[in-house]
């Protein structure tokens, strides 16, 4: 349709280097045009959602497997029914880039009552909002519109967190030049001169200590996975993750703890971790969920602390370091001073579930769901039942673990599966909801289908927010919802019959047998309704409710 | 529960004073003690809602009709769900109070990394951002709490925009003591001196005139609709409204002219308003939406223009002048000086339909629906054909008409219906949306049949976004949607087949019959599935959308 090059095209292009190749979002009049740009670009695809909201959470879960995800909506009222995605993505270091369509320039300089505006002639009331929940931002002008996309772009994927883009319906179609060098990266600087400083000094402190590593989720985002991997193969040292790294490392290895939760901890995995001589933490930020309120006791001064661009060891600073370099570094120390592990009283429990007769209880439903799992599955755990229920659970390798614990925006993993799955399709999703947060993101289930995501989803039936209940208000009337026909959904939402199965299980036995069929079907989409009591949750939560 | 009085106590017995009965909203655990209060109150019902989205919506219809609406979210995650709603009822002039439930202020003030939070330390992103949406605006002490809620509640009510309310949980839960006075509310201005200056100029400028009279929404937003109904009876003149406006003025009078929309008007509406000697235009504001892209051709040296706080007769100003006062100045201004009313070319087109059994057309369905309203019914038509379509129906007296043609957020509708029809239900809501925009919010159809309101939805089945279409890519990918099976959806959400009835419509004929149905079972849930073609669009919205 459109040949002339444009300040859209190069936006699009610009993103395809980032390894995004699926735009999430809601067509709105500011930015139809555009959105032919998209259609006729050669690498990106374009997936209508359901609603702004689940266009974000999807782009989210996308930039979660593929490393950045992006998604367009239009003016106000697009962009603002996103923000609590992109305020998740913020808190959950996502980079997920926003591309918001707007009025020409020339009309909003004239302060027009527009639609989609509030009516004050002011068009930057949305991007100041967005300002507080991006990393970077701008509002797109023609002259320097490549090099703002370059700057957002750059400091999104450096950040790791949301970049806000606005692009006035004019300044899209402007004509411009192909870039001709691949977008500019910034790297993590690390000096040599604080990389021997650090060395010296991790030497010093581990030598003779009985030792023990704890780490979390930004070792995944700062892309330092596979040195983290090297040093626990490489040393053997008992290792524990948070909650939001669950997966992180290969649970199924001997020396894999368990999922440290402070107070709230398996015994074995505290005493490992609280006890150690020495600690070594990596990219571990201790949230109030994911440490049953602040609850654990580690002190700073046994502790050798990795973090993003600063490590610390005992009371000595090391900066600039980045946290790759040090994890390297400080693996080669380890293999000179072979310090002791810290002893692992018991690695963390296998999973083990024998199926009964009796009703489906939380205790019974995690570990056969745990066992059904198989290399590659992408597991989506929504921040209620489901999260803290699996979370205790042992998880195979090769088994990614998704979830939401700091952000914690229920609801959030259902179209967040929807991108996890478009990101790799080699990979099945398989999505654990409780019919609560199901509730308030469930048109996205259109697009599963419509998308031919063959994704497993176990929805626990228990009649509301049970994760609620737990906190406050075991029976209050405000933790309770409408009671839908959960068998239907698939049927409304538009399943052909053949590619899907429905399956309700209210026991162990049905439960085990349905988990079973749906690895029988693994090209289906598969929901399982798994009724279980309003009141019954998994010990981590009751703990954890306590602590809050 | 609770004996001791509270702050939360205190702020809904203020919300009661306004006219609020019902709190719609999400649970979470930073609001779950409030809510203890709210389902303890003797005035208050707690309505919870599908997401935070649709609370804002069902807020948002429910301050149409009872005047003032009231939602609670949690902090973070829901909050900023509801932005889009709350943006649309600033944007649209409707007071809403936004009570966000908080971290304790002992919590915040430690910066730590609380779940809900974007992990930064900083507790007030979010309150910077609803200040953009609000029109006043409080992080709620406990020393001054009251003195503030009534702040916020009075701004809002004399705005007619939202109110923003962070209320922390022990905030809430501090003792304070009941309300002594009634919360004081604030009178627009109107001084005896501008008053007399403007009748003498009225009374000058309208002599020997030919008038007519145009008058919009904030008319009724200001609570002057009666005054201006007394002007309309007391003088006979004609009338239009935008369609913004569309049920402010009996249509079914002799003197109504129509709606006007600029240059898309009907040639006898647009000469009555734009050739008319003197035009009296009442609580106006254009918009492009409303006007066809702005291309009324009105002559301000022809107009008297009365405003919220000043009103206007050709170049001389008059303030502080009540829109109220000036009106009824007006009318007696008018029944001494009788001018002549604008010669009505002819009168607004009744309605008329006559049914056949060829495929439903946009333009057979309109007048067959307009044709179904009986005294009473409050008629929602979403920002699509649904719009469009209707607002160009002359409707019987006593059916109000709610439509979002500032905003325009696609879906509001479905749960502004809920609202609505809590906040009177001795009226039976009529919903009009089509396939793509339900899409968006349609978990609240699991509210709508909790509370057994007994609407009539017509679900303008047509495959997509065809307002879109009308407006760019006609045949697009982008404008296509998942289909649904519509008729299995009332027994998804949950409806007892024995109060709901489901009807798919595909000619005038079953069209008619299934509002004959509908008709006849006015204590049920109605959803009439009507199909249409996906580029068949209403007059009015072919020819907006050129001039957009």
């Amino acid at each position: 349709m459109t040949s002339t090059y444009t300040i859209g095209d190069y936006l699009l292009d610009r993103l395809v280097e980032l390894g995004i190749t699926e735009l999430f979002g809601v067509p709105g009049d500011y930015n139809l045009r555009f959105l032919d740009h998209v259609l006729n670009h050669e690498h990106i695809r374009w997936i209508g959602s359901g609603n702004e909201l689940n266009a974000g959470y999807a782009a989210d879960g996308y930039a979660r497997v593929r490393g950045a995800g992006a998604l367009l909506t239009t003016y106000g009222v697009g962009e603002l029914s996103a923000a609590n995605a992109l305020a998740g993505s913020y808190a959950e270091s996502v980079p997920v880039i926003h591309i918001v369509g707007a009025p020409r320039k020339e009309i909003q300089a004239a302060h027009q009552k527009l639609h989609h505006s509030l009516g004050t002639g002011d068009f930057k009331h949305f991007l100041r909002m967005a300002s507080e929940i991006s990393c970077a931002s701008a509002d797109l002008k023609a002259p320097n519109a490549t090099w703002e996309i370059d700057r957002v772009l750059r400091t999104a994927i450096f950040e790791k967190k949301p970049g806000f883009l606005l692009l006035a319906a004019d300044v899209a179609a402007t004509p411009t030049e192909r870039p001709t060098t691949p977008l500019e990266l910034i790297t993590q600087a690390s000096t040599k001169a604080a990389e021997k400083a650090f060395e010296e000094a991790a030497r010093t402190f581990l030598t003779g200590k009985k030792t023990a590593v704890l780490a979390d989720i930004a070792v995944q985002r700062l892309g330092a996975t596979e040195a983290l991997s090297e040093l626990l193969a490489d040393t053997g040292l008992p290792v524990a993750t948070l909650s939001w790294g669950k997966t992180l490392v290969d649970e199924s290895a001997p020396n894999f703890a368990g999922i440290y939760v402070g107070s709230a901890s398996e015994e074995s995995v505290r005493s490992t971790i609280e006890d150690a001589q020495a600690l070594i933490t990596i990219g571990v930020d201790f949230t109030d969920n994911t440490t049953a309120g602040f609850s654990g006791n580690i002190d700073p001064a046994r502790q050798l602390e990795i973090r993003r661009s600063i490590s610390r060891v005992g009371q000595e600073l090391f900066t600039p370091l980045s946290m790759e370099r040090a994890i390297r570094i400080l693996t080669s120390v380890l293999n000179d001073v072979q310090p002791q592990g810290m002893p692992l009283e018991r690695p963390a429990e296998s999973v083990t579930a024998e199926p009964t007769d009796d009703p489906l209880t939380q205790d019974m439903l995690w570990p056969l769901v745990a066992n059904s799992f198989t290399e590659g599955n992408i597991v989506l755990a929504d921040q209620g039942t489901s999260f803290f229920g699996m979370s205790g659970m042992r998880l195979p390798q090769g088994v990614a673990f998704i979830g939401q614990p700091m952000w914690g925006s229920i609801g959030y993993t259902l179209p967040a599966m929807l991108g996890a799955g478009l990101a790799n399709p080699q990979r099945r999703p398989v999505l654990l909801i409780g019919d609560g947060a199901a509730q308030l993101t469930i048109q996205e289930l259109g697009q599963i289908i419509r998308e031919r995501v063959p994704a497993v989803i176990v929805l626990v039936n228990n009649d509301g927010y049970t994760v609620e209940r737990m906190i406050h208000g075991k029976t209050a009337a405000y933790n309770d919802i409408p009671a839908w026909r959960w068998s239907q959904a698939l049927e409304f939402f538009g399943a052909d019959p053949k590619d899907s199965i429905t399956i309700t299980a209210r026991t162990g036995t049905q439960m085990q047998q349905a988990l079973e069929k749906a690895a029988a079907n693994p090209n289906s989409l598969v929901l399982i309704e798994a009724i279980t009591d309003a009141q019954d949750a998994p010990q981590l939560l009751h703990k954890i409710a306590a602590a809050l």
